[in-house]
């Protein structure tokens, strides 16, 4: 864990280079057999994104005081980042698809349907989720540390995480949600696997119950301002700038915070989100610097 | 591991009923929210099929003399047998979309799509996936062995097993594939699969690495033969027996082994595969009988 002198920016930059790198390391080469597939997969992980999630690995395994060897930790914390941005990556890969949000843009590229072909964007999901867990496999830490790590994966990613989300939000298109339904959504839909990603910097860093409770109450926060923001964004952004469709939850009838709240009271909530994640942090010293500033960029993001 | 008493057929169909009732305990129950997501997994897994999957898990288990707790190991079978079904369920689920197979028709019923609607079919299958890890993560045996049952299961259903094995088999409808190409498409395709449920039946009973070789052998040529033996059934069942479209592959112009070689010829070949995986099985001992019965099994079937 270097880089602590950074400012937050430059930590973030620095950080989102390193998973870059990694997860072209990780990742099968592209002219491996079978080569259109491994090339999708590819398409679908590098290549930018905020890469928001891996932050929250690195930074909650620096909030922990490392138990084991340092080394095995850093190795293992690459691993655990990588694991949850490819669980992510597939989801956008197969939400894009026409049978679910049907987008043509994502980052402002062409969705991998679009480049390749609906089969190979569906499959090239299905590959990489195998791979997120083996990513955890082969973590070089403590064998029951890395089971709790599959099970918590497993369970962000599952039907009662991020694919019972999806379902949910499918079949409210168009419904008045209340506030609370719209609040399971969003936990289960993007919650979980931020959630997770904090979760998973904890336990490769062996930390204390009391510190990975911190680490819950912080995630569940931030795990909720993250959607907020985005519902506002969808409201104040332009395309170019978010690189993706903006306006798009409205114009599909998709309840979001902004339609239940209006502008300002989500902006509001926002705010109250913040300051409960920072707050859960308390326990947690030093170490806890770089997740109080995800929790400012989560909520002040433009984008 | 009881019922040696049985004769085979009675055995299969006990243990097919055995898993069927275990994934109807471990499955999310459908009224579990979000229920139509969770009604679609159970339609996905429940309700039949052979179960050669987990009949295999628990063949290999028996096969080896159980190291540890016998009651834990028969748990963790359960749960790999039940891991090893839900990946099976999440492909053909997948395999049966529009954008893929585009088959209504599976067990002699409509397929998930069909019955539900294309964006359940892919979250269901979606969903299925990470269930099965969490399966193997709560098995309750030594954490190294769901490690290593973990990375098994993950390269197994990836981009250089089942998932990857798909994709070069929809890249090869209307092409000439030589003997090794086809090999090689269904030893990831299907043989993955089928020797993965070998394999975890053997870790989680602690097996030795000499019967893990055996195993493996094994498992190798019986993962062929399966494919062989199909490719055989869909040129000579019909379809009311089969429970799925016959003829398709031969409609569909996709390279068989009895396209390649005669039916004859890869009848002889089926044969030949089914003397490999008994041959390989020597060093196992008497606890051997099942997964000999079954290599005969999947060789001698008619659907």
């Amino acid at each position: 864990m270097k880089q602590n002198h950074l400012a937050f920016a430059d930590w973030l930059t620095a950080r989102a280079q390193h998973i870059e790198q990694k997860l072209d390391e990780l990742l099968p080469p592209a002219d491996a057999v079978p080569a259109r597939l491994h090339e999708a997969m590819r398409y679908a992980v590098l290549g930018g994104g905020k890469r928001v999630r891996a932050a929250l690995v690195y930074a909650a395994g620096q909030a922990c005081p490392v138990s084991g060897h340092a080394m095995a930790v850093e190795a293992s914390l690459d691993r655990a980042a990588a694991a949850v941005e490819l669980i992510h990556a597939y989801s956008l890969v197969h939400d894009d698809l026409p049978c679910m949000d049907d987008d043509t843009l994502r980052r402002g590229q062409p969705t991998l349907h679009v480049r390749y072909d609906e089969a190979t964007a569906m499959l090239a999901g299905d590959a990489l989720q195998p791979l997120a867990f083996q990513f955890l496999a082969d973590m070089p830490i403590a064998p029951a540390l890395v089971v709790q790590a599959t099970q918590a994966l497993a369970r962000a990613a599952g039907s009662r995480g991020m694919a019972g989300g999806q379902a949910i939000d499918l079949a409210s298109v168009g419904r008045a949600l209340t506030r609370e339904e719209l609040q399971q959504m969003h936990g289960m839909k993007t919650g979980a696997m931020l959630a997770v990603s904090v979760a998973l910097g904890g336990i490769v860093a062996g930390a204390s119950s009391v510190a990975r409770r911190a680490l819950d109450d912080y995630a569940q926060a931030i795990g909720l301002a993250f959607q907020v923001v985005d519902d506002i964004l969808d409201v104040t952004a332009d395309t170019a700038r978010l690189g993706k469709t903006a306006g798009k939850d409205a114009a599909g009838n998709k309840p979001t915070y902004v339609s239940l709240l209006g502008l300002e009271e989500a902006r509001r909530f926002a705010s109250s989100l913040r300051d409960t994640a920072l707050q859960a942090l308390a326990p947690l010293g030093e170490g806890r610097a770089r997740l109080a500033e995800l929790a400012d960029f989560i909520v002040l993001r433009d984008r």
